[in-house]
């Protein structure tokens, strides 16, 4: 399944008009965690200024304003860094997709438009002998899961959250890491692009059809199992987003973890186009874990709180309400460390 | 979205080896609502026997042994009433396929296989001049859902299942009957193939990209009350099915039910292949509204039991003690009509 990845060395991002933390996630995830394969930002609205000075991390990988700029820094690849709602390609991104094949770059690309089979671009590629890699290509697997996950080897942990864009690949991809700080065979296992494009393999479940979402979550959880103790997976969405709550359970059911980790930013109260009020973090608790029960048991462990947009005297008085309301282990991993989750995470691994 | 729908007049349905109520759930269901369009039936195993005597229903709708025999009753069509677990085209189905187009007839395939695609399928379905309706050939919405069922016009009804199999379908189809004959404008909105080749329209909702189910649901309830003052949708597979849940969830939340009707077969007791215990009804009933609280409030108002595999006293007996456990209306819809449920509906309607 990770036969159409590309290992780019270096990355040209395209952010138009979006670069920030959560208006580009891609291109910020890319930046934080692997900011050696970063050759240079692409905004034109923020061209001459520096990834450290807009996402507040980077240092001075630059931002520049075009394609062409772009191809002074000599990277290999383009990746789409941004996520247009619905996931298909805006007339306007078409002439930069064309301009970076014409002058050499490989695509990396999380749209649902499959820039391969685009009539234009598809055939320009392979003129210009470069590569494209669909990270939404979906996985059509021969059959359904097939129950495997109860008597697998090795243990389990998801991130869920109380909305899209909470933070989930995030504490997922530190979690892993922190793990593996303490010695832990740990394993990120990458369910949406940015993860996948951090990490090299994975699937984007949301493109995967219906039937076979839950398993290729077993395949992918399975996968990661046979080269560690512990698969961390990244999970989608949330139970209570009307849109993509499909997805969450499917991944949930579909990795059968043995602990949870919530995901929230406090700051968020409500999905808008919804009118959904997002619940409080003991009844999303409640709402995980009883999603599992009639299945497996699986408990909430840690809370993951996500206070990028908050000073430090308010994100700690954040953490220390999501601790008197869940009692659970809470931190912001970006801000403090996976520590205290990884210490919560101690009574299951 | 209808555009590929054949609206056959002449079916041969193909249920080779397994012929049943449950077993051949496609070309059972066809038969039963629908046997005015049924030419014959298509089964070696079963040849020269009639349907009554196979399904309990059908009377003297004849089982053919192949396609050269089902030619002779002057199908128009040929469609595939089996489901292989995993939905790909056995290879000993695709000789049958081939001999049906050479004779002439359209195709109506519930398969995941895309038979229009397949490189010798399509073409020879082109040569012969008939037409190919993928009934599953998932539509990719430009976006994903919109929240448009808050603020809609119209009541929504949908059935829900402790398992798949369970009857929604059939129990959706029957309630609709029964709202109609009270002068209730009520129409049937498929999510799945037999519902789909029943109504002429619909999506195969399992096969739609995780992002976009609930739009596509979305978009077939809106669809339906733009025609109607209820929308009765079709469910697929349970909460607690870990193959499906995922794209059970989707639809709940896509169409934003007023009422749900709770389908269950009492002789199923669990779900082997994952070692799942179904819940007891009250729980489930339980499980289904708290999905729903946090966006929207529903209710589950009455359950349809499928009790095809008992006979009348422990049908009854089965309903006693649903009703019992529950306290709601609770009826088989197929043994003893749909009356029952959508009395239980007149407090939401």
């Amino acid at each position: 399944m990770t036969d159409a990845a590309i290992k780019a060395e270096r990355i040209a991002i395209l952010a138009e008009g979006r670069l920030g933390v959560l208006t580009s996630k891609t291109a910020a995830c890319v930046v934080r965690y692997q900011p050696e394969r970063v050759a240079c930002l692409i905004d034109s609205t923020r061209r001459g200024r520096l990834a450290g000075e807009v996402l507040g991390f980077g240092g001075d990988i630059p931002v520049v304003g075009s394609v062409g700029e772009a191809l002074g820094r000599f990277p290999d690849s383009l990746l789409i860094g941004i996520a247009p709602k619905g996931g298909l390609l805006p007339p306007e991104w078409r002439r930069v997709v064309v301009e970076a094949i014409q002058g050499g770059l490989n695509i990396i690309s999380g749209l649902h438009t499959m820039l391969e089979d685009d009539p234009e671009i598809g055939p320009l590629a392979r003129r210009h002998k470069v590569r494209i890699w669909d990270v939404r290509r979906p996985l059509v697997p021969d059959d359904v899961a097939r129950g495997l996950m109860k008597h697998r080897r090795g243990r389990v942990v998801l991130t869920v959250g109380s909305d899209c864009s909470s933070g989930k690949m995030t504490a997922a991809y530190e979690v892993v890491r922190g793990l593996r700080h303490r010695g832990v065979r740990a394993e990120f296992v990458p369910t949406g692009q940015t993860g996948m494009v951090l990490a090299g393999w994975g699937q984007a479940v949301d493109r995967v059809p219906g039937d076979f979402m839950a398993r290729v979550v077993e395949d992918l959880t399975l996968e990661a199992l046979s080269r560690a103790d512990v698969a961390v997976v990244e999970g989608q969405g949330s139970l209570v987003h009307p849109a993509y709550s499909g997805v969450t359970l499917a991944i949930l059911h579909g990795s059968w973890p043995d602990a949870m980790i919530l995901c929230h930013q406090p700051t968020r109260k409500r999905i808008e186009e919804f009118e959904v009020d997002l619940p409080p973090l003991a009844a999303l608790v409640d709402m995980y874990e009883r999603a599992c029960a009639p299945l497996f048991r699986s408990k909430v462990v840690a809370v993951a709180l996500n206070t990028y947009d908050l000073d430090e005297t308010r994100a700690k008085a954040e953490v220390e309400r999501a601790r008197r309301e869940t009692g659970l282990a809470v931190t912001d991993p970006v801000r403090w460390g996976p520590e205290a989750i990884c210490d919560g995470l101690g009574g299951v691994l």
